[in-house]
């Protein structure tokens, strides 16, 4: 999480401002319950919500505090007392540090799962209307980097939708995962705490209850978020090298929005660089690496050890930081894609039509020529095409051999690129429903 | 994937035998659709079913001409040839070699998954009995390693219940990830296949259709899958971890099964080792370790580039397997546990009862002193204890001044272990449902 | 990087402040050799020299400036015209931004390896001291959590020592792999500037000249040089888990630092939880972390891509910081650990003498008995020892069979740990030298 | 490690029969010392090694006793015993199973070592001889994947050779990491046998005494090992993907080699995929992904516990039998790479001289024209090139304005290529020595 990859709206979930006041809420909330129960007078919860609802908690006050007492809960709670005043006696009762902790950083990351969603719906409106626009825009489709059959620009955009149509409802599931709160005392056993109080306060703050708990929630549900996080960011990175790959010199059927302001573009045209997928690309690598320390995470020991905590401080606002900066980076590159259809067309006609090809096998054998033949007749007037040295449909037309089993007509039909996008309606439809 | 560590059910999925068997029924199916549609005859996808439904195919042959021609599709086609005759000529039309390999995958993928599913079936199920069998068995809960509160062993089982009911959960998730099907052609535009064809197969094949495919179906559902299985397996380690704590020789809570006849087993009688939670722990490294380049793979240029391939030849296996036969040993050790209440009331009690010097403490300032001298009172009392120069609640009642405001009475009380375990039904009836 | 886990003179390495103050010594190195060689005026190489060697730089101009360039050298370049006036004009001749990028982010890990090489010799130094305090401390080895046989705990010590002699070896050579320097253009071809110039920088710099870039150093330096931090972050943890699990309440062998005014110790004076080991575990694990993304980086495009340097921007501070800051605080550990040599008595003597029954087997096979024989009187004499009921060197001396074969002092002997230790100090000797 | 991906001497190390040839050398060494010392007879040395020597070992045997006792070492020694006769008694006297399987594990990992250097090696002169032989073979320079300016193929090649020349010297010192040897007891104490014992084996076995062992060797050093092989294989992905983007069909500057009976190569002469560095950009992925289970293997408890041991036994051989068949292919590919200088030539024409637009620019300011004015003159010819309307250097050429700083011969100068390679000897004698 450094300034550069960082926006302000994520960065604030992670503000020691935003955690105290969760802290406050949470443990307000349980100040409810516990004078529902009877266990805390009714005045206590009322004044405790009036003096601190509103307040801006002190951060320098008390990070002094914590200083002093080493404990980051106690020295919030001092803090919270000169607010509240006598009344801070009734806060926090029966209560552990990892129950605010724990359900605080809960909050947190659904807050920022709900970011994240935005930034993939963002991202999917801008891959949308895009390839609706491109649907019908064609271009070689490539295996192995290698011009292989047609497709449509419009299809590129269509994978990448619903991939980040199934990263949605992952991070959906992984959102789910973490809403749980736990109010459960020192060992979970809810010792010193009616478990209505957790019921109480994970309704008020979004969450269920966690069904068992041992002074920490259970770090499986972590891992699998950052899990989760781990795939949308290398989803993310195969769009970015896609396009990285479309802007290449050679190939530049697509590019980056450039400014006209932005500097020497103009004395050297071509130095146009895919800086910001480029840079999407090493994001992604980051988000990846902190899936295995929320792994290792999970293998806490007995009812809990700390080690997790100083490995979360650090990848809790990294992981969800930099996803969301790139993952609108990546937006903002779709929404302004400068989309070279001539140069799409101009890549497609490169190898003289040798790309259809097959068809033209297939229809030999077809037509009764022997799969012997069929072969050495296409191989006879590719060669050339190869070399440079001619086209290949025109070849095909000019071959005595090939005349016998096919017309020039049934030639032409072969080099059709409308036979390759017959059922682009299809899986435009399977990909963005009926519209 | 080594024979040490692998069961024969799983491993089978991974045989050549079995793809084999795969690759043939996709295409028989696929010759079922194409005869549908009027593409071929029907009569050849008859002959296709009744030559070769029942065949053994013959893999060093298969091997042999993989060799010649480089290509391991063609190569089972051919030899698929030799067993079904000149209707062979009707297999495998329009189709590319991916739409076979890939839904083969996921074929094995999902049969993968129900193992797995299996395995955590029987892991849940010896957790729950061993958990209603310790259901009140007192042991002592520990924060950091030290001892904290009171809870019950089947407390510490419940927890890994409901974890594994959660990863149960996130194995039928992914299984659904990758339960999908792609005849889809060269670059995935169904230009030589009709979509119908893939329909027809997936349901065939217990699939559905893949939406969008672009020759292969798009690495982000795998990457899910295996990073699901990375966080089972941190699961599965930290219960494997308790395990081996509970066993330590200072510990000596609970051990794994040890036969009477294991070698040195009595002229050492402390000399058992933890050695399957500790083969555990190890294999939870490599499940773990099989996460990153799943998500690497995620990345593939353009339309495909077939990188993925060698990654998942070896991981796919490596980690189903590893992740099978570790759940299977996770299971065995949890149904066979050997559990010593005796020593868990010993270390409960080691302490001389300082473990409720909280409540004591809570009870005192209750009782109207000021937290300081509550403290002070608590302290003085606590000391001798820790030194072992004495019992914490016997000192407590020869207090004169903790007889201000405790009677012996509620001294007792506060040692009464029925206040920590209190809860432990509402926990069970959370975890294991109303019963 | 958070200020929680940030020591300042770490972090001050990654500063704007230093990086600029870098950039600035590398561009007026390369204008002494450009004078030097006849390129630029030698006055003008003085004056950049004069005008901003003592500048302080002035950051916020700067970011301003890349706001509009979008060009953070270019940003700086222009911010030192500001400074040194005309000359300016004569500065970054022929040069790239990666000349100064790349060699300015060596400089830095080279000063980040010196601060770690001295972290390291102050970990050693307190292993070394702690070592010989408690050479002849004994205590019990043991393997799979379980008793093994005697061992000390300056053994203990020695062990850690050892390994981070290695560590500091292979800082050494990691520092030797990131001291290179590059000043050769816009693909490394030296077009625009010759080669002494980067001999020169390099020199001045203290570091040498890579002997081939392209545009960029190559990234497999970063990745061994952080791959090394992150095997020296694993042996940190193992050390750190060594002393967790010797602070646990059941064994208690030795303790964390725990300052007398640290809340709550006295009236619960069990509850001192080995947080700074634990945090320092969690922080390994982030460290280790960036490995994977430092080796992925490995992999740029042709001469290069950018998509090393988002993810660099991150980790580059984020592993050196938390590295320093957790070593660090495991060498403040060590210094002041709280050892407990009458537990590790206690411990050692728990077992009742059972740790000693191989070498009482031996003896009996040794003395004449069938190795059957032998295992069945060692077998009778431990099982009670093992039941809580006696002592087994007494058990033994009162076995009238035992006695047929060994004398008192025989059995006495077999239970002398002196037998264990002396090869301490053959072992000392290798890990130590002579002293 | 799966046969697709093996070489059979790579595999032969990790094979039973010669692990315990290795575990029979260890003993049988150990004897020699251990008479020497006149612990056991001189000629019960003689016998062990007269009678094993040559022998084959009978890995089912050994597998059938290991099911019985579940304990390798103890089955191999049973079955030692089978063939030694009486004098078997004297093996293993005062060892522990781990002083076998540890120092064997560094028998096979510096053996793995020397043939991954060979490896290296055979990689590094395939570079050598195509470096030389495309020396002055000039091509485009590409940065971002964007025109950048010329390089020669011969510097490509170059670049790896100094990247594998840094690998191979990273490898000997990762071989030194791990060739040790440890003999010294359950705990590392020397307690049961002498540490002469170790000095005698660890120099017959090549190796050098572990200076402070606990059972079994430190797993920082494998660690490193490790993680080095991962450093390595991450080069080796760069150079696979240079040759991948070099055969893509809009650059084809490169192929891999193509046999000409491989199907179906001249009926689409232009779908020639990079298979094999794809099948290696795969490989290097796993190779990566155990270096993390190898940082984790280093935190073992205590002494030691068994957790390294599961896990090595999968990466151990996958990591170096996957990388010595990946460095082969790769090697392969080198050598027999096909180049074409004509597309290289083709390419580097493509924007028709644009490439060298920064050196018009510079050659008009230094000529006296403002930097503006100079920027305006580049672009105005600039932009026609860009849109395909003419040639750079006809353009400038026929520019007035340009005429009046710039001859037509000091306008050729710009575009001369020798310019960009002038230094290409010099670096050629960095990388490859003076030769």
């Amino acid at each position: 999480m450094i300034p550069r990859y960082t926006r302000p709206e994520m960065a604030s979930i992670w503000e020691p401002q935003t955690r105290f006041k969760i802290w406050f809420e949470i443990e307000a909330h349980a100040a409810d319950a516990l004078a529902e129960l009877g266990t805390i007078p009714k005045d206590a919860a009322k004044t405790i919500w009036a003096k601190a609802k509103d307040a801006t908690f002190n951060v320098e006050r008390i990070d002094e505090i914590e200083r002093e007492t080493k404990h980051d809960v106690i020295a919030f709670l001092t803090h919270l007392a000169e607010i509240v005043g006598p009344e801070a006696r009734f806060v926090h009762q029966g209560m552990t540090s990892s129950d605010v902790l724990d359900t605080c950083l809960n909050v947190q990351l659904t807050r920022c799962a709900d970011i994240l969603i935005a930034d993939i719906d963002r991202l999917l409106a801008a891959l949308k209307t895009r390839a609706f626009e491109h649907k019908m825009t064609p271009t070689i489709g490539r295996s192995h980097g290698i011009h292989a059959e047609p497709v449509t620009f419009g299809l590129k955009l269509a994978y990448a939708y619903a991939e980040f149509t199934r990263n949605r409802e992952r991070l959906v599931a992984a959102r789910k995962e973490v809403a749980t709160c736990a109010i459960s005392g020192a060992v979970g056993t809810f010792a010193q705490i009616d478990p209505r109080v957790e019921e109480h306060v994970a309704k008020a703050m979004g969450l269920v209850p966690e069904p068992i708990s041992t002074q920490v929630i259970p770090r499986d549900r972590h891992a699998m978020f950052f899990a989760t996080l781990g795939v949308i960011a290398s989803s993310m990175e195969r769009l970015a090298v896609e396009i990285r790959h479309m802007q290449r010199t050679e190939v530049l059927e697509a590019e980056e929005f450039f400014s006209e302001g932005q500097k020497g573009s103009s004395a050297m045209p071509h130095k146009r660089n895919p800086v910001l997928t480029e840079n999407i690309t090493g994001l992604a690598r980051m988000v990846r690496a902190y899936v295995t320390p929320a792994l290792e995470n999970v293998v806490l020991w007995h009812e809990r050890d700390i080690s997790h905590s100083s490995a979360e401080r650090m990848f809790g606002p990294d992981a969800t930081v930099t996803l969301d900066f790139a993952l609108n980076r990546m937006a903002g590159v779709i929404e302004k894609l400068l989309v070279y259809p001539a140069n799409m067309q101009k890549n497609l006609d490169r190898l003289g039509g040798l790309v259809h090809s097959q068809r033209v096998l297939i229809a030999l054998t077809q037509k009764g020529a022997s799969r012997e033949d069929s072969y050495k007749l296409v191989q006879r007037n590719a060669m050339p095409v190869w070399r440079g040295e001619g086209d290949f449909q025109t070849l095909l037309k000019n071959d005595p051999e090939v005349k016998k089993y096919l017309t020039d007509d049934e030639i032409s039909e072969k080099f059709d690129l409308g036979y390759h996008l017959k059922h682009v309606d299809t899986i435009f439809k399977r990909v963005f429903g009926a519209s």
